[in-house]
Formats: structure tokens, C-alpha cells, sequence
């Protein structure tokens, strides 16, 4: 993975963890929300396999949340999502598309219901804060939106229901997938709910402040010493063999919903208060020419997907864009995501995905690989 | 200034100009919407020297256009900001602050009249498209929003009229701050604007598309030869000296425009048509209890801000917080932008910045540097 310095200042933010995170020897970051977020401790491989056998603790700080509270948040979440929300409970999280007037995807975050008229949505990589912003400028609605000082940490891999238990207690194991509750740590209520960035199983907690993080980590590691416990992060290889999309490198502001594979979260018929309402109920979106896809591409040296990977049918002509791609140690080939011509979906012809100069066969998968 | 590895991805978006810039030595990047800015060539202070006597072109293509265009374009943008837009042409730009309705800056773009119905608007770091997209979401607007590929490269430093001139013809020597005409090259027609993020002179051009971006970037480095051009950036310590604002560094959307001393571009009344207007009129926000100043503190070793340094008074007591700060060869001193508590602005009192662990005596000054 190629990398160049980043130079630091107020507006790429520090989280309450950083320190720490180089204590534990960080070797790479990317900028997200605004803020760091950690890329590899020892190496990629190497934090995949302790990852898929271990356990880590990621800090996910750039996370954002964007807070919504007042008597109107529940009616402004109906109108920015085409999904239901009749599941949104204090006890159960949501995982959203973000979708505007055009059809198209502004972010695809999880929405936390804190209480009656207080809500929090975690987001990808955009500036969801300015686009509600932007929408109750012009509409009167009582509400507030503010960036709460909140830092989600995650604790990820098959050994994290051990660890989480350590630190908040046996009934962190009644959790189910995107199941949140409150939890007491030193005297603090937090938030943690069964999710993560990774299918290896794992817990996010929302800490609130600078104290308690430090504390909430160095506990963690205490508790974690005997079952190898690391620092780590989202990890590239993982993810994309997970069919994990990513905001800015899979989707964008140009992808509706149903190119992103997401169309089990839009309601069958979006109803009118939603302000995608008239666009994802077209047939013509509803039908899109393309898709994401989970891909093998037969290329078995280390490789990461910094810019678009052509994918060519046998006439060289262009079918699809790998947007993530790396090696996958565990399955020997390079795993990607990529939008693929829905004509090409089902086909026998061979497909060849362009890394460098040269083109490696490649191959349409139904679901991803874990 | 610390510095970690940043790790690309398609999220971290490079540039047309990106090749050429690590050709040229580029040592550091921040990312800047999405996209690669880069931070220093040489050293942050022989940049400084460089750019204050000679010529330097950088790649700024990380000021995004967000292009509005469609019959209610100008009505937009008469909504998104509370200056008077009457001086707006195809020949002049204006450097506008975009406000929300609780009067909170958004950005700080410069606004460029493409033609009748299509402006663009070049901003700072946060996601101006998705505040306008949820704006136009919810009001019956006829216009489109989209980030073209346009790239914008500056020409900057005191020999820029003389490189600028050898490219694009003496013509160019007749703009003068904020013209923005048509200019030739090699056949393609480009926006070229006298402006810049530096107070030494120069040119943004807005250059569309990948090939005429290499073409234009060698041909000047072609006829910069005797000028000694080299690759630069926007420089700390000079952007400083100058009291330009970064958004995200010096303000945020916790800020009012009256904080940020951006009053001048403000209408004594605001029209009701504009979203600031019920907000900006107010006399509470007229009348900030902050605002944003050039400093100069008495540390004389080289530093860069990375962090809030806080200003204290005499009692310990913080009146204000230093934002963006360095150390300047040419003035000996450490200067610095930061919001300062109004009760100070005029007081004969010591006032001290606590870099590191140390007390430093800090003025305030009336005006930038430069």
C-alpha cells in the first residue's frame, strides 16, 4: 500500500484514543469525518489473521455521530431514510440508507434511538450534519442537530464477547446482531450495542468524553492481556471478503440504493413524506443497469485497490469498476467489490478485471466470502 | 510538524496534478474534501521563502466547484448567503460565507458566475454540495447540483504575473483581485481568476479534464525555468502571517460570521429571502462575545498549532484559543489566528499561550502581518 506523510492540524481531528493508538504502534491512517482513523498496526496480513482469530479494539471515534433531538427528530428520520423504522427501538440499531430527492445515496449509516426524541446516527464518510442541516434550514422543524462529543470504540473478533464480557459483565453475551443497550463502566452508563465493521463478530460502545475513554481502553487492554488482546482497525482484506461496502470507495453521491445491493432496506413502496419518495418508487431506479458485486479476481500476490480496477469482457470492452479490492490471504485469491453490467451477472463468458498493465480472470460471486 | 503515513484509497482522492506532485518531491499531504492537498516540498519554512520571492504552482484541485446551474441558480444562491451578490459577473468573482439558518458559517467559498445560469462554487473543506442537496431536497428548485471535474492549479508568489504572462499572453496582466476572464491554452478556453490562498499575488485557473491538467502544469514548468518555479502549496506560516481563515481550522459551524471578523461581507440588513437572515439580524450574534484575531506570541523556537493553544489572562482565566499558528523566519515571532474573548481586544493586560507546558506573552494585533 503505497503511503505518503499526513500532516496534522485542528481540522483533521485527533480522537480521545490517538494517543494510545500510537503507543500501540500505528503505521498508517486515512482521514475520516474529518478525523483519524487508524489503517494497519503490524501489517494488513498480519492484522487479518489476529483479527479472524483474536481479538482487537479499533478506534472508531470517526464515527460521527449526528445527533437529532427534539419533537420533530423521529418525522426528519422518516423523511431521509426509504427504509422502515418501525424496528428503531432503544434496545435495537438500524442500519440505513441515507438517500436524497434524486435516488441517490448521501450516506449509509446506523441509527441509534438514545431516547423518546433523541437520536443518533452514526455516519460514513460525509458531511451528513450539513445535508439535515441543509434540509431544516428551509423546513420548521423543532429540532437541534449537534455533533455530540461521542467516540465509538470497537471491540471486534471471535474472542470479543470474552473480553466485553470481562469489562461490562455476562449480560453483554444476551446481545444479538444490532441489539444496544445501556451498560455500567466505572460508574458510567454507555451505550453498546452488537455491531461493527467486520463479520467477525464484536461490540461498539459510544463513549462519552475524553476520560472515560482512556480508562474504558486501558481496561480493555487489562482485561485482554491473557487473550492476546491488540489495537487494530477495520481491516482492508476482511471487509471486502466480508462484502462490506464503504462510503466514498464502493458508493457515492452518483449510486441509487439499488445499484449498492441495499434494496432489502427500501420499502417496497416508499411512502410521500420520505423525500426519495418519488424517485426510488421509479421503475426506471428501481431497475438499475448495474450492481455491487462480491468478485475473485485470480491475481495471488499482495494488492490493494487504491484507484479504480477496470473489469473488460472478452471484446476489452468496459463492464464494471473494481472499487476495493486486496489478497486474501485465507481464500488465495485477490477479493474485490465492484459495479458490474447486470447483463454480464449471469453470463458464462469470461470476464478479466485490469491490475497494472495486465488482465486477470475474474469472477462474479452470489454472496461475499464470509 | 508530526507527521504519520497516509494510506490512499478511492476515498482519498488523488488529483489530476497528484503524478506530478510527488515527481516534484511533495514530502507531506493533508486531505481536503475527500482529496489530496499537499502540505510541504522541501521544508514548511524554504516553501515559505521560496513562495515570498520567486514563483510556485500548486495543486489546489482540492477546492471542489460544486456547480449550480438552472434557471433558479442566482435565487439559490441569494438563499445560501448573506452577502449581496449584485457584484457577482462573468468578470468578477466574490469570496462569499455560506450561513445557516442559526447563523453558523457552512464554508467560505469563492463564487464564480460561469455564465447566466451556472455559477460555481469553490470551497473550503466541508460538503457544500450535500448542504445545498438537502436545501433543494425539500423546496421545488429548478436547477442541478454536481461536482464537475474542474481542478483548480494556482500560480503564486511575486513573480507569478511574470510566469502567468508567458503561458496565457499579457492579458493576464490587466486582471486585478477577483477578476476572472477566459483565457487560451493550446486551444482549450479556461476560467483563469486573480486570487489565491496566499497574500503574495497570483492566479487560480480552473482547469477541466486530465490531459489539458498535465499539459498546463508542464507548460508552466517549462516556462518557469529562469523563474526558478518549483511545486509549492498553501503555506502555514505565510497563509498566517496574511490572517487568511481556514475552515475547520480557524472556524467551524460552531461560529458566526461576526466571530470569524467576516462582518464586511455581510448585509447591514440581511433580506428575508436569504436562510441567515432571521439569525444574522439579530442583534445577539451581531455582537459576538469572540473573535478571531492575528496574534503574535514571544516563542521563538520553530513550531506548528496542531492542537488548540490556549490564551490565557493573568489570572489563569482562558480568554481565547489559538486555532492556526507558526513560527515566522521574517518576523521573528510566532504568529498565530485565534478567537479571543472581546473583553480582551483592547485591554492593556498581559495575555500568555500556553504552548506545551510553558507560558508565552501574546498581542494582539489589529491587522495581519501582511
Amino acid at each position: 500500500m503505497s503511503s505518503h506523510f499526513l500532516s496534522l492540524s485542528r481540522r483533521i481531528r485527533k480522537t480521545h484514543f490517538t494517543d494510545r493508538v500510537i503507543e500501540n504502534g500505528v503505521k498508517g491512517f486515512t482521514v475520516y469525518n474529518h478525523m483519524l482513523l487508524p489503517t494497519y498496526f503490524k501489517s494488513i496480513e498480519e492484522d487479518y489473521h489476529h483479527l479472524k482469530n483474536e481479538v482487537q479494539v479499533w478506534d472508531v471515534s470517526c464515527e460521527r455521530q449526528v445527533q437529532i433531538k427534539g419533537k420533530d427528530a423521529f418525522k426528519l428520520l422518516e423523511m431521509i431514510t426509504p427504509r422502515n423504522l418501525n424496528k428503531l427501538t432503544e434496545k435495537k440499531c438500524l442500519y440505513v440508507p441515507l438517500v436524497n430527492s434524486k435516488g441517490f445515496m448521501v450516506n449509509d449509516p446506523v441509527i441509534i434511538k438514545v431516547s423518546k426524541e433523541k437520536f443518533w446516527i452514526s455516519i460514513a464518510d460525509s458531511d451528513v450534519l450539513l445535508w439535515i442541516d441543509g434540509i431544516v434550514s428551509v423546513l420548521n422543524l423543532d429540532l437541534i442537530i449537534e455533533e455530540p462529543d461521542i467516540s465509538p470504540l470497537a471491540i471486534q473478533g471471535p474472542k470479543s464477547e470474552l473480553l466485553a464480557s470481562k469489562v461490562f459483565g455476562s449480560k453483554i453475551n444476551n446481545l444479538k446482531l444490532f441489539d444496544i443497550d445501556c451498560f455500567n463502566f466505572e460508574g458510567e452508563e454507555l451505550l453498546v450495542a452488537k455491531s461493527g465493521y467486520s463479520k467477525q463478530g464484536g461490540y461498539e460502545i459510544y463513549v462519552n468524553g475524553p476520560d472515560v475513554a482512556i480508562k474504558l481502553w486501558d481496561a480493555l487492554f487489562e482485561e485482554g492481556k491473557n487473550l492476546n488482546v491488540r489495537a487494530g482497525c477495520p481491516n482492508l482484506i476482511e471487509r471486502v471478503e466480508g462484502g462490506l461496502l464503504s462510503y466514498g470507495n464502493d458508493m457515492t453521491i452518483t449510486n441509487t440504493p439499488f445499484e449498492c445491493n441495499l434494496e432489502k432496506f427500501v420499502q417496497k413502496i416508499v411512502p410521500n413524506h420520505c423525500i426519495s419518495a418519488r424517485s426510488l418508487n421509479s421503475s426506471k431506479i428501481k431497475n438499475p443497469g448495474k450492481i455491487i458485486k462480491s468478485l475473485s479476481i485470480d491475481y495471488k500476490n499482495p494488492v490493494y485497490c487504491e484507484n479504480i480496477w477496470k473489469v473488460i469482457n472478452k471484446k476489452n470492452e468496459i463492464i464494471g469498476r473494481v472499487t476495493s479490492g486486496a489478497f486474501s490471504p485465507d481464500f488465495d485469491t485477490t477479493v474485490a467489490l465492484g459495479m458490474i453490467d447486470i447483463n454480464y451477472l449471469n453470463d458464462e463468458e469470461d470476464l478479466f478485471t485490469i491490475i497494472g498493465e495486465k488482465k486477470y480472470l475474474t469472477k462474479i460471486h452470489e454472496k461475499p466470502f464470509i
